[in-house]
């Protein structure tokens, strides 16, 4: 037995188990989904992350993954690589292009899995399995490629976007603000008289155990994305993990209490995933310091966002815009002031590397935010032509469950249901 | 520090993880369950997975690994390594036999808990401890010997199983189906009017986020029957196995949207897993497109006997056999197809290696359902003889939680339970 | 690449593989207790862990891991790495120290969250923050510290405990009774007419889960306790940390089937946990044997000292003593019966160790069973005088989740809550 060849086994299951924990993952956005909409809705949302993790993964393999990582065309596009055949050998991996893809893939089914909260309790299937497609194969892919592939044109510029701040939360956050704008607020969300009509979490517990699934798997999300067992990075990555999402959480809580004499569970359960969020893109390069800032900073604008956001009347049901793209914004930009000297190619505004680390991080965060938000916006447009992408008043009335999967979430009958009453719900 | 030593912690931290993972499966099992079965059952079943996982772990340490794994008797049984205990070098593992151990009790474990979900709802519970015993001590651990022991008389005819289609889930499906057929349906679900009553699932958000704790383990199950982090292989299984599920939910996704015009979430449910059951025995050794037509057809066949099994009156309230039986039949036989050259020591016919491959598949297949199902009819007459395997009308109908353990899975009571009004129920 | 650096990468990623599972462990918590308590305060309990996870993080990372593992003073506490600044070479460790601390911080996190079940459905939010801070900043730290630092006077006087059966699990279970005592029991729990009314759990396949999370989890906090992935040890101590909680889980079972006729899910859970618990101490020491046998002890006492509790009216709502008090206390004496010759700087009395051992124990035990109540007692007496440290009467009946946070747990109506009757609440 060789150095390298153990070098290489011990780099390969370290990727492969944190590749499993960031797909477990979507079980964590499956609950958690699932616990803040209408019980009424609660299986479609579950059908929605069934979705992202299945025809995710496999349009990710036959195209979405040579689009992102293949050889360079221009900075802009990959073209080598497709269902994983063509040359690969620029990726220069110390493990298996297997194992490299499958940690992809994980990243890009919570891509989705971001924006199938904004869109719940009113999409049709349908057209969420096709706005799955385009996202997965193409939109991700190519902004993907921007700052991810060695040859992107904003990595050439020097973004720094460690575990995905900007190329996957402000990415996923803005797709799904365009999504729920496109859609337009749920029937009776907010009343004709101004008033605005709170939808009742169906299950807190739930959700709740989804943060804690999600955070777990988050550990993976940001260590695993070293690729590497030896970089010495990897405990101060997980332990700026930690504290981002403890003082997003801590945050949350404190505001929420001072502010309405209640600690408030859903802020508390989005502020740990703020926290968590807005250290995504810095936490190989930032200190402890700056990690707990990041992470209560995240945690507190996402309530002010969350607030600004219904007062325009803007319905996103698990608040997928303001948790994902506004912490992933947060975080973008602490980069450019955090970044420790010696860190990375260039160095934070606070620690004496000027300007430029902060501009290119605002360029890239602006870039992705609007290819985010637009080409989502085109999807649904497209789809639109075709096929209904919001369900019909009768369906969201009744609920997606029966209206549209033929079934309920929770079932307390004692015996049976009635086949030919159920099927002709 | 040696290599060798290092070698040799690398591959105990990565087999003593993955056997976490498997056994964190039973909390997926538990869950799957406990959703789909009726509401007044949920925790009776939960009482069953608690049953496999702490009389299963217990039986196979002191019997089952002997028998499994221990010295050969004439490729038909192990003879020594009774509670730990005896001469198993044999077995030239660069682990400890400890954490071999682990690693197989944790495949025990999933064996007897596919077996749970087809008694659900009207086994008695001390009933289910004596099977329990009987499967975890001697039915499994004889078949898998055969199999999986070097010198089993399977493995010596070159069959392929890598993590265990046969061994593990054609054994357990084929026991669920001869399990459901002794005990007969459910009270009603099967009318005499010809009709067939729909169970409704007490709570999918449970059953799904199963799927995803069983999903996250299969990565564990497949991936760490390397038994060493150094194989080749890792990524590859890994790519496999997730490719396999993503097929399985997504063909099964699109096949009820057709045919039914609602997509239907038990079904995606059952079908990542029954895509996972299907790449268990080829994961190593097939193609990544090899893996999504295996996991495809797995979902869809899972389907379709699915509705067969409901046309013969067949009550398996889970799909057990469907999703385990069924799949891991395809699985098993598959590798007969598909087996890459060089990858065992026999090809698959596609690749040229004629029909030998394939028979051994077959034979063993037709070996292990023969087996599994003849046991455990057995093992159930022979418990019968002494107490009733079924559970009386009166506790079926008010359901086994608060019949057989007293205390309902859901409580919606504001403040107090009446003690004596409680026990004398 | 060295083999230093290879050994170093390994050990690191160990570490932060079971640290991130043993993180996991607080999901664990908040689906056990949220599952055990009324369903009126299923939010609130939930809100506690995230209490414990993210104050607990941030005052550990702050003063409570420079208290437990700073420069010792004495042999009573740790004076340096407050803000994980300052000179810390004396812990000599293979990973670095911020690793080292992720670990740690997992602990403590584990810690209080065992109280958070003893106070449940009656302590003020705020006053729980508050305990929350002394309990992760000062209590634990400081007798942590006595047990675990290398100086500490306990450690030098040869006190075992591998993972923390005393260090974390008596404190925290001698923590919780002494908070269950001061708060008293919960309005109605004990009638005037001497009669026990039973507090139905509100969702038992919630707890279930819990305890399978929690057990997961246990592999990571008992191997991972090794901090190095080429211990030889680790595969044993996983296989006695499974087989304890076989064997208590299973004792549970058959003790409550023989007992009351019928086999307890509470206790079957509880059983599962009180032999991890029991084995904590002792897992990289004792025999398998010995670990069957601690682990059925520890489950049967369990079992009794919660009558027992309950006969004494005190009121401990998930059993949080009786779990990690009682069991604990068990684990950290039986490695004085238990330890084998040569595992550690001294023998247990059944292997020819003598009694040194055993009283050493005893000892440590008894100082931190002092040290855990009385600390807390008097933590809560500061509180006391400052805010109440039981919400009111009317906040009790109507449950926590409504009267302190706002929100009901789960929510069965199907369009929307009306903002001012629930702001009004």
């Amino acid at each position: 037995m060789e150095i390298a060849e153990l070098s290489r086994g011990m780099d390969t299951i370290w990727v492969v188990l944190t590749a499993a924990m960031i797909l477990l993952m979507e079980g964590g956005f499956a609950l958690l989904e699932a616990g803040f909409v209408r019980q009424k809705n609660a299986v479609s949302i579950i059908m929605k992350v069934f979705v992202d993790i299945s025809f995710g993964a496999l349009v990710f393999y036959f195209m979405g993954f040579a689009i992102m990582y293949g050889k360079d065309a221009g900075g802009l596009i990959g073209t080598t690589g497709f269902w994983m055949d063509g040359d690969l050998s620029h990726l220069q991996l110390n493990i298996s292009t297997d194992t490299y893809w499958l940690f992809q893939c994980a990243f890009v089914i919570a891509v989705i899995s971001i924006v199938s909260g904004a869109v719940a309790e009113r999409i049709h299937f349908r057209a969420y399995i096709v706005y799955t497609i385009l996202m997965t194969g193409l939109i991700y892919p190519i902004s993907g490629h921007w700052i991810w592939s060695p040859s992107g044109w904003l990595a050439k510029l020097g973004m720094i976007d460690f575990a995905g701040s900007a190329a996957i939360h402000a990415l996923g956050g803005f797709a799904a603000l365009a999504a729920a704008l496109f859609l337009g607020p749920r029937i009776g969300r907010f009343g004709a008289d101004g008033r605005t009509n709170i939808v009742p979490p169906s299950n807190l517990p739930l959700a709740s155990v989804g943060a804690f699934i999600l955070w777990f798997g988050w550990f993976g999300f940001n260590s695993g994305s070293t690729l590497s067992a030896t970089n010495e990075n990897i405990g101060h990555i997980a332990v700026t993990t930690m504290l981002a999402s403890a003082a997003g959480c801590a945050a949350c809580i404190l505001f929420t209490l001072f502010r309405y004499q209640k600690a408030d569970p859903p802020m508390a359960i989005n502020g740990a995933l703020a926290g968590l969020v807005g250290i995504t893109a810095g936490c190989a390069f930032v200190s402890d310091g700056a990690a707990i800032l990041i992470g209560a900073v995240s945690g507190i604008v996402m309530i002010l966002a969350s607030e600004r956001l219904e007062k325009h009347r803007v319905d996103d049901p698990v608040g997928a815009f303001a948790v994902h793209g506004i912490s992933g914004s947060i975080g973008t930009l602490a980069v450019g002031l955090f970044a420790l000297p010696g860190s990375a190619a260039h160095t934070g505004l606070f620690y004496g590397g000027g300007w430029y680390l902060l501009g290119v991080q605002a360029l890239g965060l602006a870039v992705v935010a609007v290819w985010g938000f637009a080409l989502t916006w085109g999807a649904l447009k497209l789809i639109q032509w075709f096929k209904p992408v919001r369900v019909s008043r009768d369906d969201e009335l009744i609920g997606l469950d029966v209206g549209i999967h033929g079934v309920p979430a929770y079932n307390q009958e004692h015996d049976f249901l009635d086949v030919d009453k159920l099927r002709s719900n």
